[in-house]
């Protein structure tokens, strides 16, 4: 049994958008399980003392014009939200709440939601009502994560959830971690599979050597 | 007869060089010449505004692991350099004066061996000494070239190449431009491969819709 793959990400992120596409296919890929963990850049930046990224002059245009590349050379949905970033600590709540309630299933299948909102259909997921309106389109009871979203455990959850990120050396998303290696952006998705390659094949050949 | 590729790097940056040990194949296998262009990084940072990769909190440390992981999974040979990042404007200034008087090809051995030295066996190519030491290994006669990277026009050719790098929008290393189309970091080589690809495909339809 392998363990799992910690998958960071925030909801306003381009780069965690199409890694959400496509992380759970890499997980199953060397049979380990996902875990989603909403975060958000805001107080992660605030700690590192940078700015966002499109806003870092000449990076910031260049940034604008790879998401969009980024998005149709992988074939996905994309059309850039028309607020760029926005605040997304509605949705990571509503994520912590329905996982917690409904399990990791129900909460990717909401996370789904809200980044295709984002992305792809021109939805403001700043606004509480676009979050309910994909935890109804999870099949959710938009009145109860409304309130849940709202917990005090809820929004514990959250603000330490991401000091854990940030103690772990997390600094942007998508953030992942296979066992304790780190890895930051979708680019990296060919990386983690030549990592696992390697530590697959290196695990093999401790084994044969133990065997003789 | 396809367009060439521009390859933007600086000798003192870890992605670059990995960038170098591929960047000729890559054009070849769509018919392309590649120019490399040497610049440096340290006025480019200046103009934006922000510091050295390394030297960001958190980010920082996280790349040293990065450089050295990526060069072990592409099989390039990496120690990382002792001083780092250094000073490479001697090794870009003989850079374009070998360019100028022995043409590209041999510009390119020496600067194989340049980023060799530093990234592979220990050299710093800031010492004036290291980099006559690479014109040596690439044939030249070292004191023609200790001559020809103190000419003015040679100087005066590495400030405006790196001036027409930034209002291109180059703004790290290695930087690549196809055709017109900007690309950042040796993590967008399968990017462009596929951006070619789809180029290609563009081309061949326009191509048959033209003779119906």
């Amino acid at each position: 049994m392998h363990s799992s793959i910690d998958f960071y990400f925030d909801f306003s992120s381009p780069y965690a958008y199409c890694a959400s596409t496509r992380i759970d296919a890499l997980g199953a890929e060397f049979g380990r399980e996902v875990r989603w963990r909403p975060i958000l850049l805001g107080p992660v930046f605030k700690q590192m003392g940078v700015a966002p990224l499109v806003e870092v002059p000449i990076k910031g245009r260049y940034a604008l014009h790879d998401f969009a590349r980024t998005a149709a050379l992988f074939d996905i949905p994309y059309s850039h939200p028309e607020r760029f970033p926005v605040a997304t600590i509605g949705a990571a709540r509503a994520m912590l709440w329905i996982d917690a309630q409904h399990g990791p299933a129900k909460a990717r299948e909401f996370a789904h939601i809200v980044f295709r909102a984002y992305f792809a259909e021109g939805g403001d997921i700043s606004q509480p009502e676009a979050v309910l309106a994909a935890a109804r389109g999870a099949g959710l009871d938009s009145d109860a994560v409304a309130q849940g979203m709202q917990q005090e455990d809820i929004k514990a959850a959250l603000k330490s959830g991401i000091e854990a990120a940030t103690a772990r050396g997390v600094f942007g998303a998508p953030f992942i971690f296979v066992d304790d290696e780190p890895f930051w952006g979708f680019d990296r998705f060919d990386y983690i599979r030549k990592w696992l390659r390697r530590q697959a094949a290196q695990a093999a050949t401790a084994a044969r050597e133990k065997t003789y």
